[in-house]
Order: C-alpha cells, then structure tokens, then sequence
C-alpha cells in the first residue's frame, strides 16, 4: 500500500514484528511490536485516522478494545471474524444461501465418519483458524486416516470444519471493495490456479466465463460484502464445480494475491482501493486497462540471491514486470510475483510463467 | 522513485534539506543535509551502489571529488555539465548540428543589440545556470529594455545566453533512458504545453504528429545522450516552430514532468526506467499501455488543504489518477497532478483538465 499512500498524500504507520522487516524497509513510520499484544496496537492506533490491516490474525478482543477507546478499525472485528473462523464464516454464508461446499462442524472422528458417509469420501478437514496457503487443511480418502484421529486428540473438543470435497474444473475469485458508507465497486472474475493450496497464478479476466456466470459470482460477493459489513478489499475464492455449481470456498478481508494483477492491468489497483475504502474516499474505476494480465507467484527456490535472476528476466522480455517483497528466500515461500499485460493470453501467460520460474530457479534458460 | 524501487528490491537514501521534506515522508533512509554540501554528499554515497538525482544543481566539482573517492555516479559530471548550464549545451548541440534556437553568448548591452540586429526581436535572454519553470528567462521585445541593462550589470561580465525567439506552433518532448553499457529506449514523442514558462499538461503521445518527424525527434535525443554520455532518464525539449523547424529548447537529465503519464499510460515508468538505466539493468518497453494519457499539473493555488478538493475529484471521476507530491501549498508551485488514460483524446484531456483545475481551485464545480 506504499506506493498509493505516497501518491495520494496518505501518511502509513505500520506495525511490525521486526525492523528489517519488508514494510520497515519501504515506510518511514514502522514501530516494532507484536500483533497479538494490545499495548503495541495502542500505540500504532494512537493518533492515526484508521486502522487496518494485511491479515486478519489481530485478535478481535484487541480490536473491539481499541474501537472502545475511540480508534476506527476497518474492517471491523465483525467482519473479520468471518474471515478469521471459517466455522463462522460457514454459518454465515449457509444463513445468506450463499452456495457453498457442504460442511459441518465436528469434534470427533464418529462426527466425521457421519459427515463423510452423507457427502462421500474424501473429506476435506479444515482447522477453523489460523491456516493459510493450504496449512491447517487436509485431505481424507477416509474415515481411517490416523491424521485425524491425531488432530482431534490435539484440538481436544474444539470442532474441526469438515468440508465436501468439491469436484472443480478450476478456482474463480471475486474481488472487491466497499466503503462504509456502502459504495462498492469489483474487478473482473478472476482464474487462479492453486499447487499445494498456495497461489501460483491469476488470469484476469477468468478465460471462458460467461458474462452471467460472472455476474452472479460479483453479486453474492457484493451481497456478503454488504451482509458481513466488510470495509476495505474483500476477496472471495470460489470453485467452479465440473457440475456447474460455484460455491464459495474461502474469504479474506484485506488486498489479496488473487489482485495482484491490478497493480498495473487496472485503473485503480486492489492497494489504492484498499485505501480509499478504508478512509471512505470515493472508490476508483476497477476496469481493466489492458485486455489480459497474468500474474505469477515466484516461490523460494534455488536462488537466495534473486537480483541475478531478475536481471536476466528482464534483459529476456523488457514487458515483464516484477515485484519483490524484500523478504528472505525460504522454500516455498511468496518472496516475489511478476505481471504481464497484453492482447494475447498464451503470449502473456507464457511470458509471465517463464519469468517467474526462471527467478525462482525451477528453469536456467 | 520509491515506488518502483520497492517493486524491484532496491533500496533508497536519500538527501533531503529538511526532515519534513515530501521525500522524508516516503522513504526510511533520509539523511539531512545540503547537497551543496560535500560531506554531506559523501555520509549519503558511502555505501550505495550509485548516487544519481532529481534534480541537476549539485556542483560538479564535488560530483568529481565523489568519483575520485570510488563512488559511481550517474548521470555523470560531463553529461550532467550540459543540463547545469546553457551555454555548454547549446555549443555542444552545435558541434553535433542538433537543430537549435540561433543564439549567442552575450556579455553586454552591445553584445544583445548585435545579437537581435541578426536574428530579429524579440530576443530571449537567459541565465545560463540555475535557472527552472521560467526563472531566469526573460523575453526582450528590443534592445532598450531596462531589465537587460540591469541583469547584464548584476551579472558583470559573466555571459547569458541569448536566444532567437522561436515562432512555435507547439511544444514537444523526447524523453528516453540510457544506461551505461548503453542501451536506450525512448517513449513516445510527448506535446507539453508551457503557462508562463510553467509545464501545464503533457499529452502522449503527441497530436497529430507523424511518424517521420517523431523518429527523427527522437533520434537526436538519442544522438544528443550518446554524445553526452548520458546515464538515466534524458528529457530533451522541443520546439516544432511555425517555419517547420523542430529545435531543441532545454535538456533535462533526470525524471522530468513531460514523462509523469508513464507512471500510468507506459508499461514502464521513467521512476523505474531510471534506475534501471542508472544501475545498469536492462531497461524495460517503453510502449504505451492505453491509446491517450494526458497529464496536467495541480499548481498552488486557493485550496491549501488538498484532500477535500481531491476527494471531490474521486467522486466525480473514478478514473482519475491523483498524485499529491505532500509539498506545501504555494501559489504557482508544482504540488501534484493528475493522469487520465483512454482511447477517446478529447474526452481523456477534458476529465484531466478538470480534475486538476478542480484541485487547484481554479474552478469549483
């Protein structure tokens, strides 16, 4: 959010956990303390006209502690918290009749065997919170796996979200932004393609969607915006089922890797709109500037030194664009993505891959 | 810069005169100092890769006396020589036969009268160095002007450059990057439009031009940053006058006004070209990425407090780009602007043209 902030005369302050942090290394006003410790937070809020956030880990009591004290919070703990429990989440949606995967919520493993006798095996077994990027999530191929009999023992009575394991031809996503006073505005359906439940790319728009398909994904995104009262970037992750159902498969209530593309294939991107929403500006156009974007994670690999890499990327195809995050390379780990716009999808998607594995080190030529 | 440098991975320090200033409030690493001031300029180097600017009034004395000492510096003193002073420039573009304004290196009153006796009045008198936004230019109507008697008395003996007053139909920009192992890449030839000697819109590409004149534009820019080694973003300014002539008005050797529309309307921006081109990584395409963007400046003006204005400007045009530079408001100084992109000129340039005049304060609905 740096980058919008500066442009539109907006001062940050960002918590942080350590000051060779990547925000400390880009923001001016970057104070060191812990998320989960209510002190640190009252010290970032002190003095600033909003509080938001890039995840949803600040525990809620903290945050309705701080709105006590007068600070304004968006999103707001209500809305996070649908994001924070998927178990609430679940509820929420069934109540909105939002389509979704068919869950349950169950503490043992007779609960599960129940659960997967009614929707069939697998089961997906989901921990309510704090997963991300396919960790505190497993796959079931039955009721016998010695996994879950270990993770209900571990969670010891607290319910586990058990989910029908979707059959889909591939992963859509929303995204949008409401302002509290209730204007909302969503950028094109996007396509994202998940390997071993971390993002590894996003085509916007999604290939092949129909137009009405895609409106009915925008309008149950923009009805649980409105119902969860969610401020700021609310993005929605959606199977589309090979028999023809899109459910609702995960929100996240804060700028999303699925909008990384609109950094430069929008007019306004999911970092200013963020903004704009959180401080109740008037919200940007979110259109497409460009026919097709590709974004594509780069993933700890190989190098730890990536300057080399992206020097060739860009030597190779001066449209590639890439972004790092300035953190440390670890296998696996989000440190960086690229872009690339353009008319042509296959032209743009292979230029993109290639740039991206050819920094994370999957490619040396 | 900051923007891009975060996107790449680069770090930035940068030597701001005041700890308030709009740089210190964008970027960590900001040390205090005067760049007149040689030590100060030496704690800023000690330890960056490059030392370049954005702006060209650091003596080249202590650019020479920072090399010695090992630092890299780009643009260089000799290629920066030609930006810092006119007369430099104007015998260079001569030697290189880049066509130029007639002019003269003048000392005197008689020097003036034999100068405007040649190529007729009115004649323009600048000051060679340190002159900006038209300070330091003046336009003589004939030899008897009091202003001239009295400047080449405040000057005694050193010389000013007079000039042929050009007959312009309009004004055009080429703005290119090259870096030191010499690779360049141009954007397209801009038209700006000048009020009072002060930039006030910028269009790209240029109106009307055809190709011809903009590749021949564009290779005397390219001649003119060979020639003069220059390292970074080059930004030469033209005149394409009533007789057919186009000539080159003033050079500028870092990002520069008539290219802020790349930071929308070009794959790759002239922040981040920049310091590509100064660290000597492949330069990104230089393309345009929408048919029109047009760029007009946010001048100090009534409005001294911003944000109401800008957010007025949101609501009205979701599709505006504003961007404040978080400088106090003074009449008449640059203290952002805004960029609109689209396919239909006229439209793009009325909605710019608003949103700017908007926040100035010039209009007010």
């Amino acid at each position: 959010m740096a980058a919008p902030a500066t442009a539109l005369g907006i001062r940050l302050r960002v918590l942080v956990t350590d000051p060779e942090e990547p925000a400390a290394q880009v923001v001016p006003d970057t104070p060191v303390g812990d998320h989960t410790d209510l002190e640190a937070l009252r010290r970032l809020a002190g003095g600033c006209d909003v509080v938001t956030f890039d995840h949803e880990h600040v525990p809620n009591a903290h945050l309705e502690s701080l709105q006590r004290s007068g600070s304004v919070v968006r999103p707001g703990p209500f809305a996070l918290g649908h994001a924070q429990d998927k178990l609430v989440m679940r509820s929420r949606l069934a109540e909105l009749g939002v389509a979704q995967p068919r869950w349950a919520a169950v503490v043992d493993v007779d609960g599960l065997k129940t659960f997967g006798a009614d929707v069939g095996w697998p089961v997906v077994l989901k921990t309510p919170r704090g997963g991300y990027d396919g960790k505190g999530v497993r796959l079931l191929e039955s009721p016998d796996d010695d996994a879950a009999v270990d993770w209900f023992e571990r969670v010891a009575g607290e319910p586990l979200l058990a989910e029908e394991h979707v059959d889909f031809s591939r992963e859509l996503a929303v995204l949008l932004a409401r302002s509290p006073s209730g204007q909302a505005a969503a950028w094109p359906v996007v396509e994202t393609m998940q390997v071993d439940g971390v993002c590894r790319e996003v085509v916007a728009p999604a290939p092949g969607l129909d137009d009405e398909r895609a409106a009915e994904a925008t309008g149950a995104g923009l009805r649980i915006a409105a119902s969860l009262d969610v401020t700021g970037v609310l993005a929605v992750e959606l199977f589309e089922a090979v028999d023809g159902r899109v459910l609702v498969n995960e929100l996240a209530m804060r700028p999303h890797n699925s909008g990384h593309w609109t950094i430069e294939g929008a007019v306004t991107s999911q970092f200013e709109q963020h903004l704009r929403a959180v401080l109740d500006l008037p919200l940007g156009d979110p259109r497409r500037r460009q026919g097709w974007s590709v974004m594509v994670n780069v993933l700890g690999g190989d190098h730890h030194d990536l300057y080399r890499s992206y020097l060739h990327v860009m030597a190779r195809d001066p449209g590639v664009k890439v972004h790092l995050y300035g953190k440390v390379v670890r296998p696996g780990r989000k440190v960086g993505h690229v872009t690339v716009c353009g008319d042509d999808l296959d032209d743009v998607r292979a230029r993109a891959r290639h740039a991206a594995d050819f920094i994370t080190g999957l490619i040396d030529e």
